[in-house]
């Protein structure tokens, strides 16, 4: 291969490295060893200011596009096109510390990395570089998640994502405005991405394997689901007489998780995951209860299947307690495959670093899956301690992130050097 | 009986009457005919600066005590005891307008009467009246419900009750002093009280009576159940790795219904009405739910017996589940029987007004079940159209209204003049 570098000429610093990651676990910290993050907040706004200083000392350009997200640019070769690198800085609410931190943090010190090998002529970039914090990809704050990737990518309305408002009525707008990330356009013609993020699975830790190269994303699309009853009296209201939204849509929550048993155990998953109850007043009758269901396959016909088979469960369970449910499909996001090319560069890189790696499918969304519509991009996943995420217990021994580091860095390594220049993007497959 | 006064000599300004009560609708309108006037709000505090005005031009001294109920008094004989009526200006949020307020505005135009036919000489009072408007009856804001009668009679202690919490944290002191309603102790000896309540169940409408004599209340008792699982990722989280507070919750809410089929008929009655997710994020499954459990039965041993099986069949659900479910019994309220006496002075005023009446028991809580544990209390229903109640479709016809007040009324001059001066308070039955 022209131009490929030697491992050892352009290893990232990982001490380094580790401390900059555990350091970032002190913005939006929790009680139980989690971080509180959400889009645009204050704790939010901390552990970027501190991405863009560092990002800055190490001599990258730091720019904020319109919809919040921060690109940490490094041109070797002006006019040539750009390998992004990262992930996101948010968090969902008592959310984990390592996912999307670890991301930006490991994209950085790659990053740095190459800068150096170029800088001592061990590496002749072909393309330029840019370590990216996308804005909200948790959603958790301002649904939906993968905003501020989905508007880089176009697949999202600039417009529409900054109307979107939080529970208390804030605009995205706003929020970005408020806090100085409302930036100017940033166009970089794009060479491909790069990602590294925690399994948030146990496959990996099953199997004993360091690094997960990800191949596809499952199928997934969610339910906004109206529950209407009957306000009526806890006290004095007899049970016949009652139409009651919480208990119809308790039955709606139990009917999604024993769904998946009339699926290949594994292939899929349902979730309500917000669930409002109206009035919520411990002696009266909830009048209305708005949920959300998730339904994730990785296939698209069982999402199909699942989804009809609760709409018409739900006719009926309305009909039998005398409520009215109303359902609307939203988030509909279809099987994403990533390129052939892409995910044996991902293995090579692996070899390469002496590790073992598996091919596995993604269950979550993630800014990748956004980024591979438009451009060649290598997802990989290290292991995650239980498989639990979106909790504050999410861990991922400091050994896997380095491995991961390595292999990311390995990867951007290839690819500014021009791997995949020839590769199409991925994206949506034909039929699922 | 001695000053036995004639019905004609006191009749209450009906017309009047039901243009004051149409008028208090007015506060804290909602869009569907319904109010929303929880305890020490804006709304809440405009329908009481009318009730104090209105009080006041009658010639009544306005005086409100340290919980924030108010009295609108009438001394007749300086030293004499006082005969109370009233009920309750606050309302469940998105209520009915005539929970409560009903009683309020009734007991203002009887005690008005009674205070005409003295000053006629129509009426010779042994006794003296007084108007209450009791604080936070509905619990919504400030739990626990029937608060002010509650501190009033010496069940609830004053120093707890202003220490309550709203959701966001307001204690009820600081409501009460921000609102101008935090007064002076009020200490007025009893001779009585007597309150006329919309039935809030269809019992009377169905058997078409137009008035109820209240002869017990129900044996009442809600549990604080905590559901904690484990947070995890929606997408990414096998559905065999999660510990789901929410799936564990609906299934809760299903037994707390479906229990009641174990029970005679009508006999008892089973919710959930306050029920919270948290992290409560469209991707995040639930880590935790609070949620309040209400149990009522006619029998206290009803409820006991529901109360067992549900911690038994929760304690099985959380080993099945791997989720801990913990309850705590509160707010237990034992079945209060009305005095004999007090029931039958209800029934003779109803058929003195030319009216038929039924004796029943309430399923809900009232303040007339506070007072009745320290004086003499007649409790009186108006039907409610469709038995609803706790929503905006509250409805009770101007006739019924009318036939209310006016039963009320005679009840009431029957007590300043001597009625149940020999008669003990109701309460606590020895064995339920």
């Amino acid at each position: 291969m022209p131009n490929s570098p030697s491992p050892d000429a352009f290893g990232p610093d990982t001490e380094e490295f580790l401390a900059d990651f555990h350091h970032t676990t002190r913005y939006g910290a929790t009680d139980n060893g989690g971080i509180d993050r959400q889009a645009a907040t204050v704790p939010h706004g901390q552990v970027r200011d501190w991405f863009e200083a560092r990002a800055a000392e190490r001599g990258f350009e730091v720019r904020t596009d319109t919809i919040g997200n921060i690109f940490a640019v490094k041109e070797w070769n002006p006019g040539a096109p750009y390998v992004l690198v990262g992930s996101h800085l948010d968090s969902q609410p008592l959310g984990g510390r390592f996912d999307g931190t670890y991301g930006v943090v490991a994209a950085l010190h790659a990053a740095s990395a190459l800068d150096r090998a170029v800088r001592d002529g061990h590496l002749v970039p072909q393309a330029n570089i840019a370590v990216v914090d996308w804005f909200n990809e948790e959603g958790a704050r301002f649904p939906p998640s993968i905003m501020g990737s989905s508007v880089f990518v176009g697949l999202l309305e600039l417009e529409a994502a900054l109307r979107t408002v939080d529970p208390d009525g804030v605009t995205v707008a706003d929020a970005l405005a408020d806090t100085g990330r409302a930036g100017e356009p940033v166009d970089l013609p794009l060479a491909g991405y790069a990602e590294v993020h925690i399994e948030q699975g146990r496959r990996l830790e099953r199997a004993g394997i360091p690094i997960g190269v990800v191949d596809r994303s499952w199928h997934t699309q969610k339910l906004l689901v109206r529950v209407v009853g009957e306000q009526s009296h806890t006290g004095a209201t007899l049970m016949a007489d009652r139409r009651d939204a919480l208990v119809a849509a308790s039955h709606v929550v139990v009917m999604v998780e024993e769904m998946v048993d009339e699926f290949t155990p594994e292939t899929i998953v349902t979730s309500v995951g917000k669930f409002d109850v109206e009035p919520n007043s411990p002696i009266v009758v909830p009048r209305r209860v708005d949920l959300v269901v998730d339904l994730r396959a990785a296939d698209r016909g069982d999402v199909t299947r699942a989804r009809s088979l609760l709409l018409e469960r739900m006719e009926r369970l309305a009909e039998r307690r005398g409520v009215e449910i109303e359902a609307d499909d939203f988030d509909v996001r279809p099987v994403q495959p990533f390129p052939q090319d892409a995910i044996a560069l991902g293995q090579e890189a692996a070899r390469d670093e002496g590790m073992g790696s598996a091919v596995l499918n993604t269950l979550a969304g993630h800014d990748s899956v956004a980024l591979n519509r438009v451009t060649p991009t290598v997802m990989l996943f290290v292991p995650s301690v239980d498989g639990v995420s979106h909790c504050e217990r999410e861990f991922t021994s400091d050994e896997d992130l380095v491995s991961g580091l390595r292999v990311l860095t390995n990867v951007a390594a290839r690819m500014v050097t021009g791997a995949l220049s020839q590769t199409e993007p991925g994206g949506e497959r034909p039929h699922g």
